[in-house]
C-alpha cells in the first residue's frame, strides 16, 4: 500500500468539496480574508483521518465530507484567531490573515469560519438525533481547544508544569480534534459503540503524539542552526514537553541556568544556546521523541478491535507516519 | 399594564438561568473574562423578547429559557469582538473584556461565549427536527452578523452610501438577532407558520427601529455637550443614518464642508461642529428620528394577525419603549 497515495486520494477529493462550499460572498473582503487560510491547501490531515475512520467501520467516507469539512474550518479558524494572539506574521509560507487584511476583519474571519464550522454540518444526510449528537461534540471540542490554548498561555508564566498538566493541556489543544475527526467519522459510518470508542481512543493518542512530535521536531530538527524559534520559545518560558522535563530534572548549577534563562525575555543568544545544550545533557530531548512514541503506540493499540480492512491498515501506518513527517 | 415591570420579572427570571448557567471553569481567567460582560447585567432585551414571542403563541416561556441565553451568549461574544476590533476602553461602565484581560484572552473569551451560544442549545427540551431548525437558524445570523459588521467597517473608507445599503447593513449587523429572538421564541412556543413569520418581521423591523433610534439618539442627547464619540463618529466618516442622509442632501457649499470634514481625521472642534450644525440644518436628524417611528410602525402592525393576549400588547408597547430609551 502506498500511503501518500492513499491519503493524496482522499484530500483530493475533499479539496473539492471544499472548493465548492467555500465559495465568495459579500463582503467581498471578508470572505476573501475567510478563504484565504482553507483554500491554501496543506495536508487535510483532519478530514483525511475522518473519512478513513468512516472507512474503518464499513462506511462511506462520501458520507462523511461535510463533517470533514466542518472539522476543517474550525481548525482554520483557530489558527487565524491563534495567529494574532501570538502575533504570528507567517502561516504556510504567506502572510497569516491579519497581517494581510488586518486585524478587525481576521478577527471576524476567524469568526465567520466558526460558524460556517456549524453551517457545513446541516449538509450532513444523517438522521435528526445523529446531527444533534454530532453538533454536542462540536461544540464540547472547540470549548476544549478554548481551554487548552489558555492553558498554555498561562503555562508561560507558570515556572511549574507538571507532566501530566502538559499532556492535559495538549490533549485540550490539539488532540481533541483528531479526536472529534475519529469518534465523528465513525459515528456517521455507522460503527457499534465500541468501535467509535476505539477509535475515538486511537485519535486522542494520535493528537498527543502529533503534538510532542511536532516539539520534537521544532528543536531538533534545528540543532544546527538553532533557528529563531526556538530561541523565542526558550525566552518566552514556553511549556513544551522537552522544557517540562529538564526543569523536572535539573538541579545545581543546571537548574540555576535554567532559572536565569529560561523565560528570560532578555536572553542572549549565547544563553539560549547554554538552555539548549542543557536539554541535550539532560535527555529531554530524546525523552520527548521516546513519549511521542509511546502514545504513538497507544494510538495503533487501540485499533487492535477493528476487523482488518485497508482503512485500518492505513490507520496503522499514518501513526507511523505522524511521526515521521518532518518540518 | 406596567411594561416596566413585566419586562423586569422575565430579565429576572432568564438571569436566574444564566447565573446558574454560566458556572465558573477552568482556566479559571478564561472563563473570568468569558462571565465578566454576560454577568453584568443589561436589560436582556432579547432573551425577553424572545420569552414574550413564545408567550404570544400561547407557549410556555420557561421552554424557551436555554434559547434566550444562546441569544445572549451570542449577543455579548459580539460585543467582545467588536471592542477588540473597534479599540473600545469600556463596556457598560465597565473596563472591556480585552483591557481587563488582555486581547489574546479576550479573543478566547468571545470564541468560547461563541462555543456555549450553541451548547446551551442542548438544554432545549424540544424535538431533533425543530433542534436542528434552530441550530440552522443561530448559523445563519452570526453568518450575517459579521457580514453586517464588516460592511459597517467597509462604509467608513466609502464616500457615497445609499440609504437601502444602510439598512441592510444595520439588518445584518442588529436586526438579525432580534428576528432570530422573536421567530425562535415563537418556533418553541409552537406557533403557525404564519405566527412564526409575522413575529419574525416584527423583530426585523423592531431591530432596524432600534439601530437607527441608538444613532440617533447618541447625537440628539449630546446636542448640547456635543460629546467625544460623536467628534470620533464625525471623524471616522461613520455612516450612520444621518450622514447617509446628509451626504445625499448636500449641496454647494454644504457639500464641499462635508467633504473637507466629514470622515477627516484631523479635523477640528471647529469643524466638527460645523458638520453636526449641518445636519440639522439639512434635517437629517430629524429624517433618523421619522424614519425610526416608521420601522417602529411596521414592527406593530405586524403583530395584527396574532390574537389579543397579554404578550401581545406588551409587544406592541414595548415598540414604543424601544423609542423612547434614552442613553
Amino acid at each position: 500500500m502506498d500511503l501518500n497515495q492513499e491519503l493524496t486520494t482522499r484530500a483530493t477529493r475533499f479539496n473539492a468539496s471544499l472548493r465548492r462550499y467555500l465559495q465568495n460572498g459579500e463582503p467581498k473582503i471578508l470572505y476573501d480574508a475567510a478563504r484565504h487560510l482553507p483554500l491554501a491547501g496543506g495536508k487535510r490531515l483532519r478530514p483525511v483521518i475522518a473519512m478513513i475512520a468512516c472507512e474503518s467501520v464499513c462506511g462511506n467516507s462520501d458520507d462523511s465530507i461535510p463533517f470533514c469539512m466542518s472539522l476543517e474550518l474550525l481548525h482554520n479558524f483557530t489558527l487565524v484567531h491563534d495567529d494574532i494572539m501570538d502575533q504570528s506574521q507567517l502561516r504556510r509560507s504567506m502572510p497569516s490573515v491579519h497581517v494581510k487584511f488586518g486585524e478587525p476583519t481576521a478577527i471576524m474571519a476567524g469568526d465567520l469560519l466558526f460558524a460556517k464550522s456549524f453551517e457545513v454540518m446541516h449538509m450532513l444526510k444523517v438522521d435528526d438525533a445523529t446531527f444533534k449528537k454530532l453538533d454536542y461534540l462540536l461544540v464540547n471540542c472547540i470549548k476544549q481547544i478554548c481551554e487548552g490554548q489558555q492553558l498554555d498561555m498561562g503555562f508561560e508564566q507558570q515556572n511549574h508544569v507538571a507532566e501530566q498538566e502538559y499532556v492535559e493541556m495538549i490533549r485540550k489543544k490539539t488532540a481533541v480534534l483528531f479526536s472529534l475527526a475519529t469518534e465523528g467519522g465513525a459515528i456517521i459510518g455507522g460503527g457499534t459503540p465500541n468501535q467509535i470508542n476505539d477509535l475515538k481512543t486511537y485519535g486522542t493518542a494520535l493528537g498527543i503524539a502529533f503534538q510532542i512530535w511536532d516539539d520534537y521536531l521544532d528543536i531538533s530538527s534545528n540543532e544546527q542552526t538553532l533557528g529563531k524559534n526556538i530561541g523565542n520559545d526558550i525566552r518566552n518560558g514556553k511549556k513544551t514537553l522537552i522544557a517540562v522535563h529538564a526543569l523536572h530534572t535539573a538541579s545545581g548549577e543546571y537548574k540555576k541556568l535554567l532559572d536565569k534563562s529560561f523565560g528570560n525575555k532578555h536572553a542572549t543568544e549565547t544563553e539560549v544556546k547554554e538552555v539548549f545544550s542543557l536539554f541535550q545533557q539532560l535527555g529531554s530531548i530524546e525523552y520527548a521523541r521516546k513519549t511521542a512514541l509511546e502514545y504513538n503506540t497507544q494510538a495503533k493499540n487501540a485499533l487492535s478491535s477493528l476487523s482488518s480492512s485497508a482503512a485500518k491498515q492505513i490507520l496503522q501506518e499514518l501513526a507511523d507516519y505522524v511521526m515521521k513527517r518532518e518540518k
